[in-house]
């Protein structure tokens, strides 16, 4: 099968780059091929796309599986998409769309258009999607599927079946059952699986367990996170009363940790996350993503000329110290790198907290000072060797130095960042380069007119 | 009820802490306060806890707890817990996990305690185990849940639910159905959902739908990658023959994506994954997860030593030159940076391929001449009021240039690393940066000499 599929889905691609493919004549052969290719292939077709020639391709594809094509598309994407198809099929993915999706994408179009397309639902529809539209961006309200099935303690396990059953249809699972009151306070959940071998006559109420779940103003990173791991498909949401408003679905739940960890990446590189995949990004989508922070970054380093401006008579006695600079604040850079990595990884996954600072300080600085040791030891050796002993003393203790200031600088400003309600990822890699360049460099001038007597 | 648990669990991490904690007087009272945090709250913990103090965490806990709470552990941490359990805990936690999971587990145990182990499992246990370890590591095989139904297209949907529930136990999921022939051959597959409202009579095969799979011998990344957006809970593995062999279920599926992904922000930051909770890592592995890299760094940074020992002379003729060493050097990489963290992460969602290599090309060098431009004009600027104008025009060409090449070199290292079958994040940010930093010297140097004709 492979073969086949690949030729297939290889042709598509190279045709839809053409824009002879929207050629009339062609399109029906188009039409044939696309239907050739599997489901998984369709989207990541469709996903590297412009917004042009993916509406193209939609519109090609039988009805069913465009709209599960739509549905697996990032929401900026959507939008893009959106402008280049006609109403009818907009009014249909659209009304397509779970409610919590629907959201999603509304939040990035214009207003007049996100106006138009909720007035486009059934009342029914545009109920629910409002309860969802009604949580803060950002919060687990916002991103939960609104419909619950209603099944009660004092059901016995064939009235919940058939009650699961006949509402099928309108629920987003029905595998991860969530058990209410009568006014709709929340007092347990089943799995389908146990409902479903239960013994004859048994209640609800016998079987179910006391409830996992979150509230919907909780952050929706940190419930996914915590959520995910525990293997459950859906996590019910309950309001301030402890009334139960949605679940989570494991599915969202993946959607909110990817969206999040490509961010964290895109900052770690210093630059802002695009939301779609690179190749359907326009150009200037992507300068616009980086140049902001390049030049936050080029101002920093204005600092680095102004500690050298402050040592240039320093560096005129001694020309040899301006060939150790990019090394020296290389390995401070990178080492700080490596321990703000690390932590604003750690913190994303909750392997650390604000309170854990001190030990976090504790281990780092311990860290530093082990590298330190290892490379303020290579650095003399080398340095004495082709330098002399006077600039192998001022290498090995200031990479020594370095090693150690930088990995508990790097280590602490991602906590110091969460602390102060800021993304951890925000002191990004390069950010902490540049920082740990001009302290570096201060340290190196200190040291070396010290030892070198200028 | 979220203060009285975050006390609950504020007291028992404090207790852990303290080695009177193995006192067995206060036992009690921490098995008491055990059983107020909740579960998820009880993974958290007991994840930050080294290995000493997570096993005894483990043995206080309720049985049923324990094993859930040790099934959430990763691998590496399971490991060196299992070092600290008596032989019955280990092997009834063994037991109860499931065949992949136990695999990872063997994965990371010297080999006399693996066999010991697998030795400990029933024969049937054993046998389910041995299928998932003849596949090799890294691919799907080794991440799969051997267990499969055997349900048939010619059955009813009575018939099927009957079977279901009578293998409920043994199977890891029910929900995601794969239906076979009687040569164990995959050809469809089906929820439970639609077996649950299809209508009385019908047979399997009416209901069922062509089925996505993967082969065995598949890499286990990718295919978790394209099978996740599919929101699908399992997916059918078969070996050469199309015969089922297995499933891969949602929750392993992201596991694997985790890991991967954790891994890549490591590589980012120039460190190894640490793969285990950063606080339970023991010191010497944080230091030996980063020293290679900080020592290969360290070397490849003495060719920005060799550079700018090849123009010392001019350095000294103008030393107002070193000034701008690292801001020059910082910004390439930063540039560099930015475009490998957002190719690496394209190629990692599958966004990006090998083939796309003349499409980055042309991107990346539009992006980095465009972000070139900005720079260049500003340093230009700059440069000019406070050095004068032979100043600023060096600064300004060399930044247009430096910005133009790291985008681009950046940009494709990580496909060029893929396409010879490295790990793309291998060329990790701090690589790049030293590279970008040699490449940059010697354009500045160059340019310098031109128009200061030095």
């Amino acid at each position: 099968m492979a073969d086949i599929t690949e030729q297939a889905s290889d042709t598509v691609e190279a045709w839809l780059k053409q824009d002879s493919a929207i050629d009339p004549q062609k399109a029906p052969r188009l039409q044939a091929l696309l239907d050739e290719v599997p489901l998984q292939e369709l989207i990541a077709i469709v996903e590297r796309q412009n917004a042009i020639r993916a509406a193209l391709a939609l519109r090609l594809l039988p009805r069913r599986k465009s709209i599960v094509v739509f549905d697996a598309l990032d929401a900026k994407h959507q939008a893009d998409i959106i402008d280049e198809l006609g109403n009818a099929d907009v009014y249909e993915f659209f009304d397509e769309l779970e409610p919590e999706d629907r959201v999603a994408l509304l939040d990035e179009l214009p207003a007049e258009i996100a106006d138009r397309l909720l007035r486009s639902l059934t009342k029914s529809k545009r109920d629910v999607t409002g309860v969802v539209l009604g949580y803060t961006k950002g919060s687990v309200g916002r991103r939960m599927s609104p419909e619950v099935p209603g099944i009660h303690p004092e059901m016995s396990v064939e009235e919940a079946l058939r009650t699961l059953r006949a509402k099928a249809d309108e629920l987003e699972t029905i595998y991860a059952v969530p058990i209410t009151r009568a006014d709709r306070r929340l007092v347990g959940v089943v799995t389908l699986r146990e409902i479903f071998t239960a013994e004859e006559g048994t209640t609800i109420g016998d079987i179910m367990q006391s409830p996992i779940y979150a509230n919907a103003n909780d952050d929706a990173e940190e419930t996914a996170r915590w959520f995910l791991p525990l293997d459950i498909l859906a996590l019910p949401i309950v309001d301030d009363s402890d009334r139960l408003v949605g679940l989570l679905t494991w599915d969202d739940a993946i959607d909110i940790v990817e969206a999040e960890d490509s961010e964290d990446s895109a900052r770690a590189g210093g630059t802002e996350a695009l939301q779609q995949p690179y190749l359907s990004t326009p150009l200037l989508k992507l300068v616009k993503s980086r140049i902001v922070w390049l030049l936050v970054l080029a101002v920093s380093a204005l600092l680095t000329v102004r500690v050298l401006d402050a040592f240039e008579d320093t560096l005129a006695q001694a020309v040899v110290l301006s060939l150790f600079i990019p090394l020296l604040t290389g390995t401070g850079g990178n080492t700080g790198n490596q321990a703000a990595t690390t932590v604003t990884r750690a913190l994303a996954l909750g392997d650390v907290r604000g309170r854990d600072l001190l030990a976090v300080l504790w281990r780092e600085l311990r860290v530093g000072m082990l590298l330190g040791a290892v490379l303020g030891l290579a650095g003399l050796g080398l340095a004495t060797v082709v330098y002399g002993v006077d600039i192998g003393l001022v290498i090995g203790s200031t990479l020594f130095l370095i090693c150690s200031i930088s990995a508990t600088v790097g280590g602490l400003m991602p906590i110091v960042a969460k602390t102060i309600g800021a993304d951890p990822a925000v002191f990004s890699n390069p950010f902490i380069s540049t920082f740990c360049d001009a302290t570096g460099l201060i340290i190196y001038f200190l040291i070396a007119k010290s030892v070198l007597g200028l």
